[in-house]
């Protein structure tokens, strides 16, 4: 585990530190490896490539790769090169002892998934990595949420109220802040139809643990956030994938999908993101939203609509959860996106039937949420200083997305939807899965394949566009696909990795 | 929902209120019908039984009834009195629009779990139930969390660390001060090993989803925390009660049980609270816990050991994961039961081989855990503020113990364990689930059949040593179970219900 508190990654290896430049190099991909940042599977530059990215020797390459070997983290591949153990290989390299047979992976999530979200953690000061799913720290306002945790802790307000007993829903007082704040989008929900969670996610798997079980049908969309369909299948749900276009789902696709399902096990849930869609960016017209949810009551769907994009969209744009007036459509949202991801607050808003059953998975899952950060939060949405922030990271998101549009643009990158939001929706003219691994040891990607649920390959990736502003990365881009293209190139010089004595 | 910011129920119904008496009563019936203190089929007391102990008149406890109907809360059964309406039907009256097929309830939690843990959130300044499962909010120390919060909010502090993106595994600095927490109860954990969590129960909920899925078997001491039996139920988890006794788990019949499951099927994973467990107070001996990991060994089963009363108990009594070395047992832990539990911090400490899975769960689950609030609590385990309050609140709940012990004593009742902690595990001499339901509107009892997997009938039932000090509590545990007793009384009084006109 990295702790935050390490110094970030360093752009080139240091001639003048402690450690030898091999074991800086070694310690270049020991770190990622250990994280997950690296596929198994996934190929190390060959030694020659290697050496000269980093402007070290060959010699400096190979004692770096012999490192990796002895540590168990890689495998050498006879005239193939050098790679990335399994998580299994690597967990027995690192424990000496029996492991009990329980300890057999019996749930294994999609390593992708979670790389990247283990990506989203890095050291504060870290050089933006353009598959990140999140703002970059220095364009959030830490000092916001320190005025308002300044302000409900001050005297006289702690004793009463942040520190006793929780309400199980969640603080009132927020509870009325997004009460208003939905009514700006148009969403009529009361007090009592709104419960807070431990973020966004918790929302969501609060939600889906309280509508479905092992086993059932969910409908999700697709392309669409791969962490999510790594969550719904760690419950034993069963994905069923309906095309997301840039106007809203394929709703054709999604009732066939529906009608070839066995009577007794049809899909009773369609999770959604309408607002500014992972990866793509696009937003659910107000025509396909309406078609949507007469779909959705002809068959009996509940729509879970994750606005997690909420604080990056206007408010106008169509909510389901406005059309439908909260009658078949739960809203999840939170402020991860626009706040310090580990303030970690979100909510939920649904059907006033549903409330009960969901507080209590809720109680069930993490008792309550923490009241503290809650009156915090309420007190910066009810000051306004929210929504200014908010306001200023929107101008500056757009002046960051004009200038990857252009870079993206003249560096041979098309557009698979309208650039629109935090996320670009990229054709990179190549194998998108083979361009992350080329660039694995510089810079983050996050290919395609992550966004599909079969993992397919695809020449597409999503940029996220305040962090894929350095043109270094674009150049770096076309050189690996130039790489790529040449077809034998990568092989023929991992070819050359030389097979060591520790293999 | 009820919101903390009500009015705590007042103990007599007042004559110069705003509202009437019988509305009043009414309030009383229907507060904890709508949280589901009250369960479907718990018969409301008769009228003339009603109108005696509140001091009001047989027509005022009619008018109130009549409301209750009316709300569709209770319904009449001729001849048999007043009973609270099953949830469905409740729903249903409060919502007159159509509801879709989806919404038929797919996991019915127990109702009676849920409600014990509802009835924790009390309004601050109630009165103190007996059966409560945390400390009553004047016993906590409010002051100390809020100068460990201005301590780490304080200048320099704020910017660096805590409002950053965090460890995906938790606060560094919580973890180090968990380290040396577990070191005094000579666990060797290193931080590596430590995984935060949101509270207690979220650090169960991701070492079962880790370890378990959907249809696998678990066992699980009986009795037990029926709040666990629920959460592992509402997973599609299959419960195996094992007996616990006074010295620790009935091995024999833990073992017979394991044989028993067909091959395929057996259990890998005992969840227990080894120190002062819920609901007896009974410890682990040091030799029942090396037979209980000699026969895991024997079996690749996974412990589970619940330490969530740690703070209350000596710190020398034996952990299983101490003797276990970490190997096969998971330790989990929190803060809620001596601090105010909306605070919200809990913990793991794994064998190191399982700590990447546990951390991939709780991003899927809550993404990270709340940065603030652990550092606060760091600092507050750091200056040992957190130990001499626990000190203070230990000598506290033992002279509350010594009360307690004797009034229930000089009451009639038994202890089935021997008093120790913070629950009392006790015969009332009557069924206890006719007792809870007689005293309900006045007292919340914790009856045995919730402490069972298959909620048997019991004489047991479960009191909370700090919040049974009321000798008001037991001589209305006298009374019911004398009325009880006469086998006939409640019923004939019951017989005596009017029939309402809204029936």
């Amino acid at each position: 585990m990295t702790s935050p508190l390490e110094p970030p990654a360093a752009a080139t290896l240091s001639r003048s530190a402690q450690a030898g430049l091999a074991d800086q190099l070694a310690e270049r991909f020991a770190g990622p490896i250990r994280q997950r940042l690296l596929a198994p599977g996934a190929r190390l530059p060959s030694v020659r490539e290697c050496a000269r990215r980093h402007g070290v020797s060959a010699h400096t390459v190979v004692a770096a790769y012999d490192q990796l070997l002895a540590l168990g983290l890689v495998e050498a591949r006879p005239q193939r090169g050098f790679f990335v153990r399994s998580r299994g290989a690597i967990a027995e390299a690192g424990a000496a002892r029996d492991l009990p047979a329980a300890e057999v992976m019996r749930h294994p999530l999609p390593i992708s998934a979670t790389s990247l979200i283990r990506g989203m953690f890095q050291p504060p000061g870290a050089r933006p990595m353009p598959g990140l799913g999140t703002l970059p720290a220095e364009w959030l306002d830490p000092m916001l949420l320190a005025r308002a945790l300044r302000q409900v802790t001050s005297a006289g307000q702690l004793e009463t109220t942040a520190l006793h007993y929780g309400d199980p829903a969640g603080d009132p007082r927020l509870r009325r802040a997004l009460a208003a704040r939905l009514g700006e989008h148009g969403i009529g929900a009361g007090v009592a139809q709104i419960v807070t969670s431990v973020g966004a996610t918790h929302a969501l798997d609060i939600v889906t643990r309280t509508l479905l079980r092992a086993g059932d049908r969910v409908l999700v969309d697709e392309p669409g956030w791969s962490v999510e369909y790594a969550r719904l299948a760690a419950l034993g749900l069963v994905i069923l994938p309906v095309p997301r276009g840039d106007d809203g789902p394929d709703l054709a696709a999604m009732e066939r999908l529906i009608k070839a399902q066995p009577a007794g096990a049809k899909p009773r849930l369609y999770v959604t993101v309408s607002v500014l869609h992972n990866p793509t960016g696009a937003t659910l017209t107000p025509g396909a939203a309406h078609r949507l949810l007469q779909l959705a009551t002809r068959h009996d769907l509940h729509v879970l609509e994750d606005d997690t994009y909420a604080h990056l969209a206007p408010p106008h744009l169509p909510r389901l959860a406005a059309l439908d007036g909260l009658e078949r459509t739960i809203y999840v949202s939170g402020f991860s996106k626009i706040l310090v991801p580990n303030w970690r607050v979100g909510f939920l808003a649904a059907p006033e039937r549903l409330i009960e059953r969901l507080v209590d998975t809720k109680l069930l899952t993490t008792l309550t949420s923490p009241g503290l950060t809650e009156q915090a939060l309420a007190h910066a949405l009810e000051s306004g200083q929210l929504r200014r922030h908010a306001e200023r990271v929107v101008a500056k998101l757009d002046a960051a997305r004009a200038r990857v549009v252009k870079l993206a643009e003249s560096h041979g990158c098309r557009f698979a939807a309208t650039p629109r939001g935090l996320f670009g929706w990229v054709d990179a003219g190549c194998d998108t899965e083979r361009l992350a691994e080329a660039l694995l040891d510089r810079w983050l990607v996050a290919p395609g394949a992550l966004f599909h649920a079969d993992h397919r390959p695809t020449t597409l990736m999503r940029v996220n566009f305040a962090t894929s502003q350095d043109a270094a990365f674009w150049r770096a881009l076309v050189e690996a696909r130039e790489q790529l293209a040449t077809g034998i190139a990568p092989d023929a010089a991992a070819a050359q990795a030389p097979r060591s004595e520790t293999a």
